[in-house]
């Protein structure tokens, strides 16, 4: 008896760091199963690395390890080219190189897809081929495929993600522990949540990168390289959560895209990365640790919650995987290339930051002096800032400062900076005043 | 200049009813979006109703109408066949007809699909055509489409989710403020959130029936008209909510499916239905009033969770019109069948409740005559049942019964039903005691 040999899908995998040998260890371990659902076996043919002699996961056939990018990107029996090296460069080459040829692309590098995403999905388009990317984005979480597939006939009005898991695990830290930032920082570096150079993490870069992914996907926003109001949560401080606590809320990371334009998928965009004051009984509020959420805003679905481990080896491996198996169909089908399709990207502008509206937690320390308060509030009322409460915990002196805190009522982000600059230049401050957005 | 004129995609309508009116009016508003993503209009050319002359959505063309459901299943020109009546009948035979004529399906429909489901995917499949099934479970959030695509590459463990939004919202408000199982229901009544007959939302029918669709695509499980332990909430009093409460968790109804076969694919699967106790601090304690939530646990993936509202005209339209897109574009790029086929359905058997291990709530409502406390205990310590917790509420007397409460630590559902079966029968005991299992 004859046995037919389905067509193999060839893959060449660029990387093969935790999440690339997550992939391996994923694609072997579900094997019969991802072959009967695409219909033929997937087999990595060549795995590209820097150093082949690294120990790697024992799943992984060590003579099908390359140093030549060449032997993966010029080797026209390939069919699916997987990027998990991370960084622009070589990526952005090799990922230009891989569409040309006609290659189907996963990626999971959302500072690529962020500054260079347009242009790749616009060569994609054109020469025919997918590209997903959905490890890009919340780890596991199968955000990237909702936005795209499952919401097709709803507008997005609003998104709002935890996306960053080493920030959130310090917040969650500092504020169930007491924990300072750096005794939380810490604590996350040794337990490998953080890396040795936090900075993307902690500063919010890597969180815009992630807003911007989603927001390419969401409105349709072509957003390379776009310039995103972004802060990190090194200035949060212990007393900022007690306070927060106090008010009802829960200090968060927030990654915010809202479109303004009620729809009509013109008008600029609101983006903005910062920490947030989510109330306490909000879905956002109670994503702990290293988990992330992406919370989505449907004009006809209404409020939509996602949550899930977002970073780690497997719960990225399998959001990569379901991505292999979805080009490596589309390959089959002779349909490859559809999805890049129904991605319509325009350029949207970014509103200023300036014109954003918001009610404010603002944290001033003061020295305790006759007409503090009197200058604080005369500052924010010339500006049109009403208070909504104010709290001064303890009593100060005029040596020692102590920590006034309001909530305001809605208001411009430009006239709380006004008015913010203006008191931050008064002789009874002792520090730059603590401003945190609600959200 | 001539335009070129894209070939329609033409969609029959069975039934139109609030998610059928929903469908017309997302179909409109989003029309030249959708026309994009598909690659030519949809136009839905005939709707079945029953009563021609009821008011309708204003977008509907009541020229279209028909009480015929020949004039769309016996139409050759109708591509994708939309069911949103519900009920098993008529609705299977129109679909298996729809099926036998090669026309892709979408349906909302979850009693059909729990009791039918195997046979009617088989048959989709065998005809080559796809039947899509987002609407049937959790309205607008596309749990599905999750468990179908996006987790191809994990194996499901577990899976626990808030699925009827009636008995989320009467729990919801009997734990707010207090409100006996009666007059939560009559407000949900009045609030249009459950229907003048709610025995399947609030006995737990409708969250069952969801159940074994979930089953179905997170573990392959064909489980025509299985059999599911199914307990509603209608005896669930305000002191339970109390005492949970006390011991730092929440009531919830939920739908359980547990893989115990540690991924083998063989082997019975756990799936029950009942109110629970979920920790505060777990993510499904936080999903309140209607909305609905689905806690996935993947083996690599850990744990996800989805919500968003589960019910409603507009939610379950949205995943209904992402089904027609994709059906719209299998067809249009002759992968008609592709997702049927992906779906792989073997029987598994259901595992016996008596085997389910878990923690218990119990309350006992008991004349407090000396010896009654041990009696109790000495009736759960015969059958292997220890007790972590104990809380008498105030005193009773041998006249005014008082309420003992217990939680016991893990046990088998056999011991605990034996031990509660024996003490039910005592002569202390005021009413039959109430079990909550702990999730």
């Amino acid at each position: 008896m004859r046995r037919m040999i389905a067509l193999m899908i060839k893959v060449g995998l660029l990387g093969c760091g935790t999440v690339g040998g997550g992939v391996i260890q994923l694609l072997r371990a579900n094997a019969a199963y991802l072959e009967a659902r695409v219909g033929a076996p997937l087999d990595v043919v060549r795995v590209l690395v820097r150093d082949p002699d690294k120990e790697r996961v024992p799943e992984l056939d060590r003579a099908r390890l390359t140093t030549d990018p060449e032997a993966i990107l010029g080797d026209a029996s390939i069919d699916v080219v997987v990027e998990v090296m991370g960084g622009l460069d070589p990526a952005r080459g090799h990922l230009a190189r891989a569409i040309a040829a006609g290659k189907q692309i996963v990626t999971a590098n959302k500072m690529l897809l962020a500054i260079h995403g347009g242009d790749l999905l616009e060569s994609a388009k054109k020469r025919g081929v997918d590209l997903a990317f959905e490890g890009a984005v919340g780890g596991g979480i199968p955000v990237i495929r909702v936005l795209r597939d499952a919401l097709a006939s709803d507008r997005i009005a609003s998104l709002a993600g935890i996306v960053n898991g080493t920030s959130n695990y310090i917040l969650t830290r500092m504020r169930a522990d007491g924990l300072s930032f750096e005794a939380a920082l810490e604590e996350a570096q040794a337990k490998g949540y953080a890396e040795a150079d936090p900075g993307l993490d902690v500063d919010g870069g890597d969180a815009a990168h992630k807003l911007v992914v989603l927001a390419m996907l969401a409105f349709g926003a072509r957003l390379d390289d776009a310039k995103i109001s972004t802060e990190g949560i090194r200035g949060i401080e212990p007393v900022d959560h007690a306070f927060a606590d106090r008010f009802g809320y829960v200090v968060k990371h927030l990654a915010i895209a809202k479109d303004k334009s009620d729809g009509t998928g013109a008008g600029a965009l609101e983006l903005r990365v910062h920490p947030a004051l989510v109330a306490k009984d909000a879905p956002l509020a109670n994503i702990n640790g290293v988990l992330n959420a992406i919370a989505v805003e449907g004009r006809a679905l209404g409020p939509c919650l996602l949550s899930g481990r977002g970073a780690g080896d497997l719960p990225t491996a399998v959001s990569v995987v379901a991505d292999i198996v979805d080009v490596a169909i589309a390959k089959k089908s002779g349909t490859a290339g559809q999805s890049t399709r129904a991605i319509r990207l325009a350029p949207r502008a970014v509103a200023p930051m300036d014109d954003v509206e918001a009610r404010y937690y603002v944290r001033f320390s003061v020295y305790d002096r006759p007409g503090v308060l009197a200058r604080i509030t005369g500052a924010l009322g010339e500006r049109g800032v009403s208070i909504e409460q104010l709290v001064q915990q303890g009593r100060g002196s005029t040596d020692v400062p102590v920590d006034v805190v309001m909530m305001t009522h809605e208001t411009k982000e430009s006239a709380i900076q006004g008015a913010l600059g203006a008191i931050g230049k008064s002789d009874f401050v002792a520090k730059p005043p603590r401003m945190i957005r609600v959200h």
